[in-house]
């Protein structure tokens, strides 16, 4: 049952998992307006995406509309966070706290979303003992009984790009199980490891480009 | 030969325009410590992507390798530098001076790479006059009058995910060519208008969701 549960997990599309925030942002305004119920077909209009796609996204998750009213938008929203991990904590300790990653350590409002960033680390001895926000400040070499403290399983990762992988293989050997990649660099992990990419640059070069290309 | 070269630019895949700034940062790694060539070999062991793709990304920007030596790496570093954009300044206005528009207001360490963001508007009156990390915020209605003043190309949108396509609509109206759009709401646009979706939200789902499904 655990086992069948866990494939049923992992059958998810990775495009639906990124779609599902968005259903579960408008479906949110429409609950601001003080709307209680929505159909497959009004959120495919807003989103730009297909009824009967919105319709089997939404069959991964635990809810089914009715005929002719739709989804209960309160329940929606409800297993839609639930699914999505929003609405529990995940610890998550920062390494390298530059201008990305003390500016990630400022109120990124990613808490409400259940990120919980409870320390971050650099290589700076005079960054030790300060804290941004509230979040204590160690040196890297105070991972080790800092993870036994706090038990983190997600490391974001903004250090410098040469630092990248030997920071990487760090925090997995010290139990991080699940990286943020927020450097240019592609970190190679085991199998076992979760490795999400979210590279600023890249995104900016691409919205470059289009704009260069439109100009032209 | 304009048209020619517009089309040149328009081919390129979104997926290789996301791999060059990877390209980038390893070359620029591998210059700093002394090398002076590139195989395309190299390059797509340590990407983790097969070599043939390696070459004909790199058969987009305007360079040729030697063989059996590779790319000079100096030249390969400019000629990718310039073809994303990263050597030259777009200005930029972010809308929506909230926790996540504060932060990417401090250092982000993105003027690096192109993105020059000389002012923040805000509806609050109170953030009206204040500056972050010496960057002046407005209020929302002298964006015209400032649109005038700076001439921005790009708009940042960290408004909260009610007023995104209202902002969107008024700047586009405006002058904004290019949005940057951090709320896990999917603006409406018209065709000419470019959109780059960042939604940390999401990266967040899909890492959770991974997580989860491992652990069980």
């Amino acid at each position: 049952m655990e086992n069948e549960e866990m494939k049923q997990i992992w059958k998810i599309p990775k495009p639906t998992l990124r779609r599902l925030p968005w259903y579960l942002a408008f479906v949110k305004l429409l609950k601001g307006k003080g709307e209680t119920f929505v159909s497959s077909t009004q959120i495919a209009k807003e989103i730009n995406v297909d009824s009967s796609q919105v319709a089997k996204d939404l069959s991964f998750v635990n809810i089914s509309g009715k005929t002719r009213i739709g989804y209960e938008i309160n329940a929606l929203i409800n297993v839609l966070e639930d699914f999505l991990g929003f609405t529990s904590q995940h610890k998550a300790f920062l390494f390298g706290v530059g201008s990305l990653g003390a500016a990630l350590l400022q109120d990124f409002g990613l808490n409400q979303y259940g990120l919980d960033i409870v320390a971050g680390f650099d290589i700076r001895e005079e960054l030790a003992g300060t804290n941004i926000n509230g979040i204590p400040i160690y040196h890297i070499q105070d991972f080790p009984s800092k993870q036994k403290e706090f038990g983190a399983i997600i490391g974001i990762i903004t250090v410098p790009v040469e630092k990248a992988q030997e920071v990487t293989e760090q925090i997995i050997n010290g139990g991080i199980k699940a990286l943020w990649n927020f450097t240019p660099f592609r970190i190679r992990v085991p199998e076992h490891i979760v490795v999400q990419n979210t590279s600023m640059y890249a995104h900016l070069a691409v919205m470059f480009n289009r704009l260069n290309s439109m100009n032209h």
